[in-house]
């Protein structure tokens, strides 16, 4: 029995877009667990495994369900421990939990700013209405309007990956030699962006992008197989 | 025969103030090993162990010297792998490098901001001289020039430490439930400020800073065995 894997996707079911869910996705690939994707717009989160999250990804693995990327990465390190470990021992579980964090706050704002209407523009019409509502009322204002700054805040992004452009110069991934988990929470950020949005965030000779590209080589090209967009 | 760790002062050998140096001083305490501390002035450190370093921390233990603060910290896991861990695995020490450089990126260079007339007025006269001239060239302007923008930054500063902020609501030490090198790299940072300076970098309110306080409790105390500077 396979993994059920709930991805969030818009009218086009073959273009999953949430960084959380990718970082799962990037997760079972690395385990080497096969998983049914249930595709999930917006709209049908709230119904998803009788509504125990109001947020995707959600993995069923037989009986047990588990809501949350860091949760569900944590889970199946545990499950499956003859397979690749995601955090390579306790001092990995903590500190993932630091960049996942940064992430979260250095990456995912800016990200959101530059893919707003990208990411509206690829829901189907009512998930677009709920969307937009949605975003308009967190942001306070239109989703046109958060897009306008994108421009403005790109050098500050791209100064604040300073930490991992140096980090770069240590080592080829944040796991060290080879990637774990914390590498899919920075990438999920960044495919997300690169799924969503035609928009350049980072130059081709940047570190922090020579190492998202060796992320996509990575389990015969994962990553890849959902084109950038265009 | 116990470790010799030759450790950063001014004119008063009792109050230790490189972050570098804290963090070995912490890592040397949570490994339980003895060190024999060689204070060390600026215009010393070129003559450490024959001219080893440019810069302190610097170890000699037995046969071995080594120089660098997270390489010390690899070495003495590695030398005594019976003694608790300072990475906790693979993953940690992996992870401990990104955040060595945020520490490194976000964090110091504010705290420099901060500490540098008070650091100046640390050293002894002929240290003083060095000191003024060495970071007048880095920053291109006079020390008072670059610490009147404290107060403009600390705004900035206390924001940057949002990712820090919101880790602590998972776990109470960048470690996870007990500290680990990583957590030494950024208490390292906070320590030079404390000794250095009096000016306020936090609220005793800031989660990081009651984290702080439990650092500073950390191996009988240690680190408040050096008074914060009034």
């Amino acid at each position: 029995m396979t993994i059920l894997f709930y991805d969030l996707v818009g009218h086009d079911a073959q273009r999953p877009f949430s960084p959380h869910c990718w970082k799962t996705k990037m997760a079972l690939a690395h385990k080497g667990l096969d998983a049914t994707k249930v595709p999930t717009r917006f709209l049908e989160v709230p119904k998803v495994e009788g509504g125990v999250s109001k947020t995707v990804p959600v993995i069923r693995d037989g009986d047990r369900v588990v809501v949350d990327s860091f949760a569900i990465a944590l889970y199946l390190d545990e499950a499956y421990p003859e397979r690749p470990t995601l955090f390579s021992g306790e001092g990995g579980k903590a500190m993932a939990r630091f960049i996942e964090r940064w992430s979260q706050l250095t990456i995912h704002p800016y990200i959101a700013t530059v893919a707003l209407t990208d990411l509206n523009a690829m829901q189907d019409e009512t998930n677009a209405v709920y969307f937009r509502e949605n975003r308009e009322q967190r942001y306070g204002k239109r989703l046109e309007e958060v897009v306008a700054g994108r421009d403005a805040g790109l050098a500050g992004f791209r100064a604040s990956l300073e930490p991992l452009r140096s980090m770069f110069s240590y080592q080829p991934f944040i796991g060290g030699e080879a990637p774990l988990f914390a590498d899919y929470i920075v990438f999920g950020a960044l495919q997300w962006a690169r799924v969503a949005s035609p928009y350049r965030l980072l130059d081709e000779s940047d570190s922090v992008s020579q190492w998202f590209e060796r992320c996509l080589d990575l389990y015969d090209g994962i990553g890849r197989q959902v084109a950038a967009a265009a």
